[in-house]
């Protein structure tokens, strides 16, 4: 006998976690194909030296490498990213044409010390548009993004958008050339360790008082977005983003490019650069109102080598990532999510009525979970309890009761088209 | 620079065939779900010592398993029964009751020898009722696959079922004691190699002729499994089965559950056995009309004791898996399925109409593309051609411009409602 158990870091997705998880992920798809997206999916296990192509040293301590049975180093995949441009060098111009649309919502792994909320297994959900430079596109991929979430309906939110060629220009102009790394690093996590230490770190990388007030005055603009279709007011506001005329006039034709109903959600907020040197131009990052302590549950940005690691040819994109972890917690337990059934159909009698409207109902679209036993009622209202089932329709020898289990009122039919009627009229169908 | 490949017995999923899994695992979601079935997922990586639990030994070759980063012995899953069985054991009275009835799609790994059409990385599907041996639950697995498959309209098909107790009972009455499992596993393969190699085979193992006749002739009764409610012409036509009226009970109980309009795909087939000594009720394949070379695209059974080696009670339950590459495979490369989206939207003229008909068509439940780039037409054409879009929209200066990619036929609209209208007349939505 083996004691069952799961591994650190692991667990598994019981009903009621699966079923939010899936009502998560159909509704993202949903929005991500009605804009042409496709899915894709790639191996979770690849050659290590793929996965590993760009690391720089963090990926080897966390990746879950190994050597198979036919000698060959292997490793699960740790993000979608990688996996990605592995894709698109192997197959573009082949079996798929740029520009290529695709979102890929899977599992990764890492193996990092699993702190509370930490986990070794966990899913990524990624959109990307790839091989197209027009604004047109980082447009998209700020929409479908935020019309994704707003289709999650989890309360209101807030797009912070930037460009890396803000910062990296306000620090040209600064005359701030040593340790610009660190220095946009620092000013990431501005939201997260506040004015006072991020001036503290950066007077140690600067050393220059009155350029480190500037730059965090600069890092600290942030304003609705609507501000960048009027620049008159905008430069008065910022005069050093006088000099940084090309990426502000992407970043407006972007933002001009989002749909009127979604760009009030939209901020400019010039601390964000996204750590990753990866990211080039358009950059964002999304927060609820309702949800200081998730962080940010969106982000992406335009890149200007995805491929660089497997072929010479240069493909560009832009893309983004939803938390689909984080949004999940904030949908909280007593969300509108269904349980396991809309209905429970528990025979009382030996002898009973017809339950051939059981079949109606499911055609009709109704998830409905029959009995196959005969039961007592404690057994049923707890069964339905433990699976969230909200109504529960007894047969009995000569009537049909239809319970609601919230309220424990019911209601009796003689007729199944009766009941079918009732059913309909209160699940709204 | 990384040369972009896979695994040997490991493939991309590009769109379109993503597409089309999609499409196979969302239409059989829905009706595993219409049945009050509830959706679970386990981590892919488990305790090496869980996963082999029951291992026969030939698991043990095939499996992925390694050492982590913290000395455990892990390994990929190779099924979903065995992670199933330990989530039960470890969740029962806790966090899920019993009955417990769930599905389970997701993939799972074995490093075997991979010949044509054999991956190391593949889906499997099961769906599973535990807790209950009501004959209604075993007909409500038998519907609900039969169901599943009718709704992904691969066409006609039948699903074979027999009754472990069947074939056992007949060795018992013509008195073979000896190589018992052995003779059930050759009879199980009958209809892949054929009455003369079986005889053979089966001669070796228990050495009479006779008893090797009647077992051929017991194992190749095949027969539409409504004879099972005309009992009498039943044991006119297999006299060896007035022994054996349990299992003849218990099969006639599910097969009169099984709905109406589902019973024609019912045939009585007494080879089947399911080689597994899992099994000890009711068993059964499914084989597509057009489909012989695929196999059974859909089996199961009732099993005993699921959890066995993780606990000591014991959880008996019927379930069953449909073979989701299979049906991929028989879904043909012009099946009715979807490219990434409906329509494909290009602009052809720096000045150009409104595209404010594009968010409408979205609402309205149309999956549209739109170029973020102007477009000349052979691009254009190209785009929609590898992606399966079959109409695109041109905006021009004073038109737009519906093309139907098939047939090459094209209308001009002036304004945006009566394009609109034309998809949705067009699309029949």
């Amino acid at each position: 006998m083996v004691e069952p158990r799961v591994l650190k870091g692991f667990r598994d997705s019981l009903p009621l976690d699966e079923l939010r998880r899936s009502f998560l992920i159909d509704t993202i798809k949903g929005v991500f194909s009605s804009y042409g997206y496709a899915p894709i999916d790639t191996p979770c296990l690849e050659y290590e030296d793929i996965l590993l192509s760009k690391s720089g040293g963090e990926t080897e301590k966390q990746i879950y490498a190994f050597e198979d049975n036919g000698k060959r180093r292997v490793a699960l995949r740790f993000d979608l990213t990688v996996p990605f441009a592995r894709l698109v060098a192997q197959h573009a111009h082949k079996e798929i044409e740029l520009p290529f649309k695709r979102y890929h919502i899977a599992k990764v792994w890492r193996g990092e010390n699993s702190q509370a909320g930490r986990y070794r297994e966990f899913y990524q959900c990624d959109v990307d548009s790839v091989g197209t430079t027009s604004p047109k596109s980082d447009a998209e991929i700020a929409t479908i993004l935020c019309s994704s979430i707003k289709a999650l309906n989890v309360g209101s939110f807030k797009m912070h958008i930037s460009h890396r060629g803000l910062l990296k220009g306000a620090l040209l102009a600064l005359d701030v050339n040593s340790n610009t790394s660190d220095v946009l690093r620092t000013l990431d996590k501005l939201p997260k360790i506040g004015q006072e230490k991020t001036e503290e770190v950066l007077l140690a990388l600067i050393s220059d008082k009155d350029k480190v007030k500037s730059l965090l005055a600069f890092a600290s603009f942030k304003t609705p977005a609507s501000i960048l279709c009027k620049r008159d007011e905008l430069l008065k506001k910022l005069p050093i983003l006088k000099n940084l005329s090309e990426p502000l006039d992407n970043l407006s034709e972007i933002y001009s490019n989002i749909p009127e109903e979604l760009q009030d959600n939209i901020i400019l907020d010039l601390s964000i650069t996204r750590g990753l040197d990866y990211y080039t131009g358009f950059v964002f990052e999304t927060f609820l109102d309702n949800g200081s302590s998730v962080g940010s549950v969106c982000s992406g940005g335009r890149y200007d080598n995805l491929t660089a690691h497997f072929t010479k040819e240069s493909i560009s994109g832009v893309g983004g990532s939803i938390g689909l972890d984080r949004l999940l917690s904030t949908l909280g337990e007593d969300c509108s999510l269904k349980g396991s059934a809309d209905i429970y159909v528990v025979q009382r009698f030996p002898s009973a009525l017809s339950h051939s409207f059981v079949q109606t109902l499911r055609s009709t679209g109704f998830r409905v979970d029959e009995s196959a036993e005969m039961r007592k009622n404690n057994h049923t209202y707890r069964y339905a309890e433990i699976n969230k089932i909200p109504y529960v329709i007894f047969i009995d020898e000569k009537e049909y009761v239809f319970k609601d289990i919230a309220t424990h009122s019911e209601e009796k039919f003689k007729s199944e088209n009766a009941l079918i009627k009732k059913v309909k009229a209160t699940l709204k169908r």
